[in-house]
């Protein structure tokens, strides 16, 4: 077994920002694939909640210790693995960084992730186009906050011209808002952001439709 | 202007983390008021956009630079003043409390926040007992993984026997439980640790019912 283990699912976008967060750190890791559809939700088998009480991905294990919630494991990374680091040294600007990933953590990814869209399919029955609006009216306020951070601290990235934390948050939340249709148009900083993610190798090694857990039928064409 | 500015609103459970961390960490700060429901809710006029363009409370301003978000800002707090720490200086056990904080901060309070509240019934038109099982449905399967971590790692508090900002995220979480009636029953160890808060100096002058901008109904008596 691998020092590092991540448990991880292709598109679960909290598993997409550590896969970022550990190819940009250039670390080897080990993949556990839980598929949260197949089996009921892999993630609710017993065996899985020894590992991650919540019954969420992604886990990250290094040396037999475990971790939840991509906002810790990240975070942790930087302080086990400081050769290259995601989050700047001074320390306003970390915590300005800490508050870029936290927009997406807690005020736009909640609401459009695979449990909550169970959530209104089944428990709501919301229609398409109630779902749509619901997606936009949590997405957009977002973004409005993450572009005013991005006009004032951005280079070719989010916090400058090098790879930061924020950038593990931004992508997976740009490839949500693809496809729920969010239109980006008015976040133009942060569509240009975005728009150099995937000529860069972690950025490419970690998008959902490369990872050998995704289904043939989305993986991306060679 | 104090050095140290909160931006505030005594309901706002993650206005009550921050105070709690400040108050821990016997930091002396101006609170600047913001009433979330008062003219249309003040957290969406223009001027207090430029201090926070997520218009969110709260808001720390130190040496007049803001930092939104409560992780961010608690995090930050740990580094300017580390005279009295909230994250164990062990790389894991830091991480472990980022961990339990992310639990309530992404998978708990962004179901039962103000604007969250709002939307349900305004634009799904929610009945009372939808909102209920909506809020439970929530907020338990964070307990339970909370209680596993708070099993292997808590004393008094939630890490050993010393305020973390574990306990800055759970005690207003707690308060929310039961203002939504969340029976907390099935989580004996953090009904535990909560129960020590309402005797300890920083959870008492944090509590939504002392705030000064708590209206006269819902003050507790002295």
């Amino acid at each position: 077994m691998s020092d590092l283990v991540l448990y991880t699912y292709f598109r679960s976008s909290s598993s997409q920002r550590v896969r970022i967060a550990l190819h940009a750190k250039k670390l080897k890791f080990e993949s556990q694939f839980i598929h949260l559809l197949n089996d009921g939700g892999q993630q609710h088998a017993p065996e899985y909640k020894t590992v991650n009480p919540s019954g969420q991905v992604p886990t990250l294990v290094h040396q037999g210790k475990a971790l939840a919630q991509s906002m810790a494991i990240i975070q942790y990374l930087d302080i086990a693995f400081p050769q290259i680091k995601l989050f700047p040294e001074d320390a306003f600007l970390h915590s300005k960084t800490i508050e870029f990933c936290e927009i997406i953590n807690s005020n736009m990814q909640p609401f459009h992730n695979l449990k909550l869209i169970q959530h209104l399919e089944k428990e709501l029955s919301l229609t398409a186009s109630q779902k749509q609006k619901w997606f936009k009216d949590w997405m957009n306020p977002g973004f409005i906050a993450l572009e005013k951070i991005a006009r004032k601290f951005s280079g070719t990235f989010c916090f400058g011209d090098s790879i930061s934390a924020a950038d593990c948050f931004l992508a997976p939340q740009i490839t949500a808002a693809e496809r729920f249709e969010v239109d980006l148009s008015p976040f133009p900083r942060i569509k240009k952001i975005s728009e150099s993610y995937p000529n860069v190798e972690a950025f490419k090694l970690s998008h959902p439709f490369v990872q050998p857990d995704c289904p043939p039928e989305l993986r991306a064409r060679e």
